[in-house]
């Protein structure tokens, strides 16, 4: 199953891209795709929808997985970020993707069991988990990265679930 | 000049469409496309994309109006009806439409000549200039119309200040 993982943002938005045998992952892929301040907003979420879009064509990853985005204030940076993250979901359903969403805390959990890990924690588990040389950069694309991986193992445990269930 | 508006919502994207010769408006189309509650993220954006898409190719405007959204408490929601807002952003731009942008107080004035009109009077002023016989319903495609007259009259503003400026 090779899964791509969408961490949304508006001025750079990461993406990651993982291939995962049985419990095992491989990285496939990682970036970003930038937006300049200054330019209109329609020519940003243009700009967003449409790299995305090559980056499905040329990987063809099977599903994907996105974070659900938390603020506690600044409801006109929520709206900005929002629409990037609306472009992004569009990208993947228009490309036929199913999408899964993950809250911060599930992702953290996935990756090192521990819901309150900090950013570090959950890079260098990206980096152990693909054994990479480096933590991927930007944060962005780790982040996306780490978003792949929690649908991966997520996935696991679901279809362990059936097992057990015998489903 | 036909101009495309637009109330962006999540549940609710209300559209019209006016065609402007000189300084006056006639009415081509309005109505709203409405995604249901339970179903899914992606699913919900992929519809209003592709409704606004149907509509923007069925009417063929030349320019579309989008009124800018304002949040004062509730991240939450200012997320998701960002990521509506994205998605009917983007159906304009991959279709070529270029967009304007007009806050509520811009919409205002340009309707009703002040910017603390409430919303019945704002409405009151679509159904005249328009001269229908009723309010158009729901408010989401009022609305709209609204965002697409205020386009035309800023539109109409511009050109006479360059005629007078000499551009």
């Amino acid at each position: 199953m090779k899964i791509l993982g969408i961490d949304p943002g508006y001025a750079i938005l990461g993406y990651g891209l993982v291939e995962m045998n049985g419990s095992r992952f491989a990285l496939c892929d990682y970036g970003t795709v930038t937006t300049e301040a200054g330019t209109g907003i329609a020519d940003r979420l243009k700009r967003l929808y449409a790299q995305l879009m090559d980056v499905i064509e040329q990987q063809d990853p099977d599903v994907a997985a996105i974070e659900e985005l938390f603020f506690n204030s600044n409801a006109k940076t929520a709206i900005l970020v929002g629409q990037a993250r609306g472009a992004a979901i569009l990208a993947c359903a228009n490309s036929g993707l199913k999408i899964y969403e993950y809250t911060p805390l599930q992702v953290k959990q996935a990756l090192t069991g521990y819901g309150r890990a900090d950013k570090m924690q959950v890079q260098v588990m990206v980096q152990t988990i693909l054994r990479l040389k480096e933590i991927p950069r930007p944060d962005d694309a780790a982040d996306a990265l780490a978003a792949a991986i929690c649908h991966g193992n997520s996935a696991v445990c679901h279809s362990r679930m059936e097992k057990v269930r015998g489903l």
